[in-house]
């Protein structure tokens, strides 16, 4: 999509944050200062030097209120490139302000792709509205693309792609590119298909321009080549960008027949939000938390897990309540049983989060790769624990001048750290095997085991050496 | 680069992992049977299907004494792709054991960008002598990008850069690009430069195909256009290519004077490794934690975060040891204070990881923004604190059958949830205004806000209501 010429990027320095990048704090003040005094010409102004992606963030960091004036003020500058830009979270109360020729507009100005993304999250009235204004070859393309799998790779490609035969000449192919109409804004590569629309291969822009008028494209095609399922996940294709240096990646069907391409500017975004999901998740936040979200909507996220924490939290305490007359008789063991559940739960939290990252980045596959990180795993819980087993029966033993106390907590020291680490491996592993986000294994679940088993470990031992 | 084309990517099924995508199971059997029998050309036939990331992969995730067998018998094949590949954390292991002239002819193919990943960790003596394999113009540009700073921009470009005045005609540049005989192995556009070689736009390579060959390239530039300061921290330079969908971006010096391009796949990585930095920092884990260190290297990353975590469970412990005589008479407070704890420091990690993230990605910013979502969080942590203060209260109620108990454990639920929330957004947002990684801001640090306070406020209100 060709930027907006009036958006041109604005040099002066005050224009822009401490960074560099994004709008500076002087530029937020004059479009505050123009929202609050309804001077449209003056918000037209502020924002004119600013690039969509930056008013789309703008648009989503004000309250609800003033992001109300806003639109009111500024819909009919609302483009396809800002619609695009436009965080889901705040989409659907965008769409609903702008006027219809002015959504209409912003949707036959965008790519195939970011239509699909648009309207696949719509019911089919909405999403049938809002296709009406394409014409029929584009809204066919879409209503391709949305038969695919949600978070597949044919919701993700776009199908605007540059094919040519294996057998045309540099020249021919140049010529061709000269007289098309239709190009895609962006495109990095002249896919090579046989009759059949198979892809056999790619010649880069490059590649083609600096090869002689009279070479066959057969014979600058790149070495390597790869072609991704429509049907892939999207986190396996920006894995396989990443992997591979990809620039941009011809999509296929069933039947191999390429379907459309995906580029690399795509698969970052997905790589970002796989990133944002896997952090989001091991911190027990919903995976779709936002930062223009509301203060009901933070909370319908983070209520279920706090909930889920509670019952956890619940059951360590039954533990506790167990060795309820051992507290009463040595009440020291109330002031060090959170020191072995917390040390657990850290050391758990370690290994769990080097296992979901390296599930991730797919560098925990293979037998022998995996029963090695197991291995060093147990083996790190097990030194950690002799490490924090001494340090702790020290602190034990002069606080509170007690050989049998520094003891038992020694031994429940090794017992919980070595348990920490290996739920920390075993947990995201069992998940991925069975198919789920070994994400999901948050810390909540972790550190439940580390608490259950600190406390048993230590309750228990002390109730039958201490007393 | 130019892919081996011996190492073609092998499409049969069975040399593929589940997903499709990097080396199968039976390809990586094969590959450690070879191994074991030392058998140098079943190894090279089963690695030449291979991308080279996946053979720096493989090299990776090999135990030491493998890796060094492994090294052995396939050092020759060893190239310039390979190496690029190879992860920094065993990249000194690898270098020590390949032949000086695998080394030199790898170095000589190499980008200058990769050259200079290979070379900015080592001391002076050992640069040298892999320098001295390249030519007297790749050695200077080499130098030149290590004159900037570590994680600069500078450092992350590449030198070689295709550039041309803006009055040239389409024509005129295809021309000239034809004749070069020294292209980058990748480019995407064409940089447009002053005399004084100030770049002032680019012009896609898709623009130039598919223009007429008397058009100037000056009509041709994108509108939209951003340099990148060679001093620019590299994280800001992969916001900046992912906020803007930048495929390739030219890097200037303090003059403005062109110094080199970085492309959209070095970005990429860049964003990954500051994703995967977030995420190991919040843990408490070392940021360079890597799934091939040894035993002795993960126990010196995690043991320094726990000793930290240590000194802080004591802390919250001595908060405990205030009121051991409280605990000795009501001894429910001993079984239910972890829960007040747990609960506080699940909601600040909820926070604080949302807060990390809005920071990582410049959607906390500016006043107005930051205060918005400090006030949500509030308002969250205190509606969050109100839902299990009454959940908490009837369970304590029942529980122990205690009026006042219930009522204490209430108030002290809503106490430490509210700080839990303040201390989640308040400490990695003046972190992040002192100029530290706001992600240090740990797990670590929160929960030992919820634990003090957690404490402070249940059996401090305990000992004065119940005894």
């Amino acid at each position: 999509m060709a930027d907006d010429p009036k958006r041109e990027q604005s040099k002066a320095p005050s224009d822009r944050d401490e960074g560099g990048y994004g709008p500076g704090a002087d530029l937020l003040a004059r479009i505050d200062a123009a929202i609050d005094a309804d001077d449209r010409p003056a918000l037209n102004a502020a924002l004119e030097p600013m690039h969509a992606a930056d008013i789309a963030d703008l648009i989503e960091r004000l309250d609800p209120a003033r992001r109300r004036r806003f639109l009111a003020m500024y819909s009919d500058e609302i483009d396809g490139e800002i619609l695009s830009e436009i965080d889901e979270s705040i989409r659907d109360e965008v769409l609903e302000l702008l006027p219809r020729d002015v959504v209409d507009e912003a949707v036959r100005e965008m790519d195939s792709d970011d239509v699909v993304d648009l309207v696949e999250d719509m019911d089919e009235r909405e999403r049938a509205r809002i296709l009406s204004a394409l014409d029929a070859s584009d809204r066919a393309a879409v209503r391709q693309s949305l038969a695919y799998p949600e978070y597949s790779a044919g919701r993700l490609m776009q199908s605007e792609v540059v094919t040519a035969p294996d057998h045309w000449s540099v020249a021919q192919t140049i010529d061709f590119i000269r007289a098309e109409d239709w190009l895609p804004e962006q495109f990095y590569h002249v896919i090579l298909v046989d009759p059949r629309r198979h892809p056999t291969g790619y010649v880069t822009l490059g590649r083609l321009l600096a090869s002689r008028r009279d070479a066959t494209l057969r014979d600058l095609a790149e070495d390597s080549f790869r072609t991704v399922s429509a049907f892939a996940e999207e986190g396996d294709v920006a894995y396989v960008f990443n992997q591979y240096h990809l620039i941009s990646a011809p999509v296929v069907d069933r039947d191999d027949r390429l379907v459309g391409v995906i580029t690399i500017d795509d698969a970052m975004a997905v790589l970002d939000e796989e990133h944002e999901e896997d952090i989001l998740r091991l911190a027990g936040v919903g995976d779709e938390s936002n930062i223009s979200d509301s203060v009901t909507e933070t909370l319908r996220q983070r209520l279920p897990w706090l909930m889920v924490n509670l019952v956890t939290a619940i059951l360590a305490s039954l533990v506790i309540a167990i060795y309820e007359t051992t507290i009463q008789e040595v009440v020291a063991l109330a002031v060090l049983m959170p020191i072995v559940a917390s040390m657990g739960g850290n050391a758990g939290t370690q290994t769990l989060t080097v296992a979901v990252r390296a599930l991730a980045t797919r560098s925990l596959s293979g037998r022998r790769n995996v029963w090695r990180v197991v291995r060093r795993e147990a083996a790190v819980g097990l030194l950690n624990g002799l490490a924090f087993a001494v340090v702790m029966g020290v602190v034990a033993w002069i606080w509170f001048d007690g050989v049998s106390l520094a003891v038992v907590i020694g031994i429940a020291m090794i017992v919980n750290m070595a348990i920490a680490a290996l739920a920390g491996i075993l947990i995201p592993l069992a998940l991925e095997r069975a198919g789920a986000d070994p994400a999901l294994a948050s810390g909540t679940f972790v550190t439940t085991v580390t608490d259950v088993v600190g406390f048993f470990a230590f309750l228990g031992l002390a109730s039958s050496v201490l007393t």
